[in-house]
């Protein structure tokens, strides 16, 4: 009982990791019960600030918890809390989607994800506020770390909501950056899978072609035990490398973008990373790689005009005047074009496959920067973009801060469908240029 | 208003093609409301022998052909009705998904692509008939053209709606064969485009790194005409190949499956191309595209029991026998052997892309033979599922008969987005191969 006692005494009980909290429930060290009741007083004491969530039920939350301490739930994350951003299905929560038309709106059923991490034993803690249909129009969600500042988005209650210790881990969704750009500006580990990993039953989409599922957490070990789950694959990372790391540094022509905050994270934590003896070559892309960005804005305005048909047709007027931009661009786009952007991108798909085999991972830029001031802007995309449109995985570690010691993310990349190399070189990372996140 | 009174005065406008009902009604020749009411005597009439509708709603189909011909409605299909295969979402229907657990299920919202063909002014006349989860557990359709035998699946009621003359087009689903396999069994056309090509917002996915939204009719214009609403383009076809057809006749490693009536109907096809002009040569696929039918069945249960996970818990008893089955299997299937398998893939649509280059399309069996007898079994996918694992479009084209007068279809499939070639070769191919329908 004394490492028990001792995770218990020493920290509340919302303040553990996602593996530590399981650990402990597992070990009898800590129960559901008090765990969730800890998340739920946080969230009672800073939602008024925060306003990281569309719906919590506590009620419904505890009595999970009591079944679960009752011995009636089994699984890797038994007893364990998550948020899920309110664009995936919830049988027992509303899906509202950050968008007035979906007010109160119930589904039938779960999300995969969600349906996946129940059967494992975690208890839904609620939805968290997403940008209006997980776009770039952005909810009412602060930065926990200034509250004055943009959480980014559109996975914005998630990160918050992780950041501020209201639950160990939330999954979110990605089609610009919208899983590593609000882990980044909160100081958070943000993984967004190899495109298709989670299964996306359930989901809202924004752009189908790149929409993919993702998780925020305080540590890689824990978003590597949530992908476990969601694959049931009983170790996603496996052993760890038997060589140094070969690593790939790439600033990519969206680098006049970056803030000299993030141009100190990704050369500080080059430089860590050799000096922990990893391999480091720079490397550039391919000359046409910066049309990739037109390329982007066609697929994802064409796409969201085609996902949100039914709404444009019958709630127009209750979607954001950012959204009905899109829309009209979307709808406005020649379909010949949409299928050369798609045409660039599939080609640029098997350049970069190539390019990457030589290297275990890619550090690149995460973010412009520290997370602005304001809620009326979740953020620039492009870093995070990039990589989301070539379907490939990526994370991020907070590995510096800015100016206004805000955290700044760097972003690492791996090759389509080498996730658990990219979690076995996080880790790793996560060790050689992890800052910590303040105490609050 | 003589070629109007010719077209409503020779046939009843229910036996009139898609094309052909939305010029008469743009003329002034037809009314939409003549039109639909003859579909639904036709349905009427014909249902209970059938059974391709899960949900028709009378009143409400006559009201909008109302206000449609009251110059409320505009758009390239105004006025036609169409048929959805329940397993996409409408917000005036329920979608049952051809199981018990949605009897009744009322969505909020249509499906991206009900929602564009209403945005077109299309009538949806009704939701057809699916096996359970779009899978291969069949319901309760009858071929129209042999009652006693199937009329495939799992888009079995849009195809049999469509060969009994009740909508002039109907929306399937295929993951495996489930578009071309019926569509063949009852004589018809039936088109998946690449995939991704129709928004899948709205779906139910069955495994969704395959499914694809495709389209049932009498006719390739039929397709084509829906293929440019759902895709915004104009004119999806555009203008006629200006050379001979260039055709790769590829029996497949499948070939042993074909009974004799799909060798006669692949030998015949290509003979009439060649006499038409078409040059035509005979290839074979690289050497492990056998071990694609294992991959295959990897894929599909894998990300079939993911869909389904929410069922899975709360409604397993509710599943059928042989669904449960298949997500055992999938449940039970090692994560990196389904990453093996989609790698797999992978690189058989990379391959498969070179070798199609040289030609416009390929000729290929598109089923083991005519319908079978029975409804206890939709048929065999074979020949549909290796195209569709490849994302690659694909239509079917009634072009023989077997030894019980029952239709074969011919395969064509093109390289991923040259869709448009595929529809021009596939109008080309029709006029060469096409059988008729009886008149019934």
């Amino acid at each position: 009982m004394e490492s028990g006692q001792r995770v218990t005494m020493d920290r509340e009980p919302n303040r553990l990791s996602l593996v530590e909290s399981a650990e402990a429930i597992r070990a009898g060290k800590l129960t559901s019960q008090r765990l969730v009741r800890a998340c739920l007083d946080r969230i009672e004491a800073r939602e008024g600030s925060i306003k990281a969530w569309a719906s919590v039920d506590p009620e419904n939350v505890l009595r999970q918890a009591h079944a679960c301490d009752s011995g009636k739930a089994s699984g890797a994350l038994r007893g364990v809390p998550v948020g899920i951003k309110d664009v995936l299905n919830t049988f027992d929560h509303p899906t509202q989607m950050g968008s007035p038309i979906y007010s109160g709106h119930q589904t039938r059923n779960d999300a995969s994800c969600v349906a996946l991490l129940r059967a494992a034993g975690a208890i839904i803690l609620g939805k968290t506020i997403t940008c209006e249909f997980a776009g770039t129009f952005p909810n009412v969600t602060a930065n926990p770390l200034a509250l004055e500042r943009t959480p980014g988005g559109s996975s914005s209650g998630s990160a918050a909501a992780v950041a501020d210790f209201m639950t160990p881990l939330a999954v979110g969704t990605q089609t610009g950056g919208s899983v590593l750009r609000p882990a980044s500006f909160c100081g958070l580990v943000g993984f967004k899978p190899t495109y298709g990993t989670f299964n996306r039953e359930g989901l809202k989409f924004a752009a189908e072609s790149i929409d993919t599922i993702g998780l925020i957490a305080r540590s890689v070990e824990d978003v590597s035990c949530v992908t476990s789950v969601l694959t049931g694959r009983h170790d996603y990372v496996g052993t760890p490398l038997d060589h140094s790391p070969r690593i790939a540094v790439c600033k990519t022509h969206l680098w006049p973008l970056a803030q000299s905050e993030t141009q100190e994270c990704l050369d500080l934590s080059a430089a860590k990373a050799r000096a922990a003896g990893a391999n480091i070559v720079e490397i550039d892309l391919p000359d046409y790689f910066p049309e990739l960005t037109a390329a982007r804005g066609i697929i994802n305005d064409v796409e969201r005009a085609r996902s949100l048909a039914w709404e444009w047709a019958h709630h127009r007027e209750q979607l954001s005047e950012t959204l009905q931009k899109t829309m009209v661009s979307g709808f406005a786009i020649d379909d010949a074009d949409y299928c050369s952007a798609l045409a660039l991108v599939a080609r640029a798909r098997a350049d970069i496959a190539s390019i990457l085999k030589p290297f275990d991972i890619v550090l690149a830029p995460c973010v412009n920067g520290e997370a602005p001031v304001g809620l009326h802007y979740a953020g620039d995309p492009s870093f995070q973009a990039l990589w989301t449109l070539l379907h490939l995985p990526s994370i991020t570690i907070p590995a510096h801060r800015g100016p206004n010691r805000m955290p700044v993310g760097l972003q690492l990349v791996a090759g389509a469908g080498h996730d658990d190399k990219l979690l076995a070189v996080g880790l790793w990372m996560q060790q050689v240029a992890k800052i910590g996140l303040d105490a609050r």
